[in-house]
């Protein structure tokens, strides 16, 4: 059974996170496994209080689950500052991590922020280097190559290029702020651009999209795809997701994890 | 959409815990959310370090979930301390939470302890009166009644009518413990008796089968089942997830939760 692990926080409301993360491995067939940096009282209107865990914790999960289980994949989310960034980091080199998505979270949907600022710095320096794909949004881009807002997809490939600096084999610039018609993301890998498209979905309720997308990603890695193929998959996955989402909660409802599945195969009787 | 809501410790290896919740909760198609009580680092061999939660977190969590996106049922694991199970008591009493299934977790398969002793009293007294079903296996029972322990059906079915008692409208003693060919729980509810049988299965892969099941009653609890019906699915899950448990890890692996929807419909491609 193909194995992938998430080192992000908890969203108690289960629409991001960890939580989004392991529907999502448990919709594609993977086991998951979790080491939990923060935990959050979250809903569907905004993220109420952030608990960050410490060091001891973080690293004593990751210990708990590479050096018994191991994983065949794995993904990072909210890693929040710099000091969980350098444990994290060094736990993926000490244990040679293999099939490392970096969802570089900054900032959540209601507007609070999930990363403290000097922990940016740490994330490119420390982790992207050790990254088989990172993964930023256009606000998150922007901030992370300290530029002007990316607004056309010619921007997109300059900035995954200037990214893939860093170190990480391949980056994928999400377009999903942007407000064409057609949401369009680029990836950088092996000097090759490649294009994902698909038409935008008219819904509020993207809450843990950018969860649900890197943990797909990671999945279908996992089980040995391509780059590029593991992002096409996963494209698909997190669209059906937004399209099928669920209007619950009074604010932005999360992504329907099991509408991909629910598509493929008959939904069994409940 | 039906919902639920899991109470209780994650677990980083992803076999039990909160992350064994989430897991069944998306295979019966109920959206989930938690309440995490603990952080443990544990894997198959055993459990490494508990981080119990502040009370603020717990009840922070709970306030987030139960008052924008509410929940269909519930379910508790581990709570760890006589606090934490009276802050949980007291927002389940608040919420006016329904179908709440109460695993009265104590002691983890390697040993470790997952309950503070002064806790049991706080169980019993001021959360069992909320529940809908307590889920005690054979040693919890002992312990919750104070008696020997428990070894044929006609003590089980004395133990759950005591237990009955405290207030929960049901009672499930589960006889995994016991070493005869066939395993039985004992169901008592509305002062009727119910049998669940199934063959023991040879496997030492077990790891999360207590927080499975229960997960698996509140799904079915959620879409409106009777208890007797929601135990009844619950108990093919379970048996169907240990049968083709997942040998991981170098000790106690965990049960397999994609077994009872693989078996219903063909495996979707990789």
């Amino acid at each position: 059974m193909y194995k992938a692990l998430t080192i992000a926080g908890s969203d108690s409301g289960g629409g991001a996170g960890i939580q989004a993360d392991l529907k999502t491995f448990q919709e594609r067939n993977v086991y998951g496994m979790s080491a939990i940096t923060a935990l959050t009282s979250q809903n569907t209107v905004g993220v109420h209080h952030v608990y960050p865990q410490s060091i001891e914790a973080v690293q004593s999960q990751l210990d708990a689950v590479l050096s018994d289980i191991g994983t065949d994949a794995a993904k990072t989310g909210m890693l929040f500052s710099s000091e969980i960034i350098l444990a994290v980091s060094k736990k993926i080199k000490e244990y040679q991590v293999p099939n490392l998505v970096i969802d570089p979270v900054m900032i959540a949907k209601g507007g609070a922020s999930l990363l403290q600022n000097e922990a940016i710095v740490a994330m490119k320096e420390k982790l992207f280097p050790l990254g088989a794909v990172i993964t930023p949004n256009l606000p998150e881009a922007a901030e992370l190559l300290k530029c002007e807002a990316i607004t056309s997809v010619k921007e997109m490939e300059q900035a995954a290029k200037a990214l893939h600096g860093s170190g990480a084999k391949a980056v994928l610039i999400k377009g999903g702020h942007m407000t064409d018609d057609h949401s369009i993301d680029v990836l950088y890998v092996n000097d090759r651009f490649y294009h994902y498209e698909s038409k935008r979905i008219d819904t509020k309720h993207t809450h843990g999209t950018g969860c649900t997308f890197s943990a797909c990603i990671a999945a279908e890695l996992a089980k040995g795809k391509s780059i590029p193929e593991a992002i096409s998959l996963a494209k698909e996955f997190i669209t059906t997701a937004i399209r099928h989402a669920t209007p619950i909660g009074k604010g932005i409802g999360p992504t329907n994890h099991a509408a991909f599945r629910q598509k493929q195969s008959p939904i069994l009787k409940p």
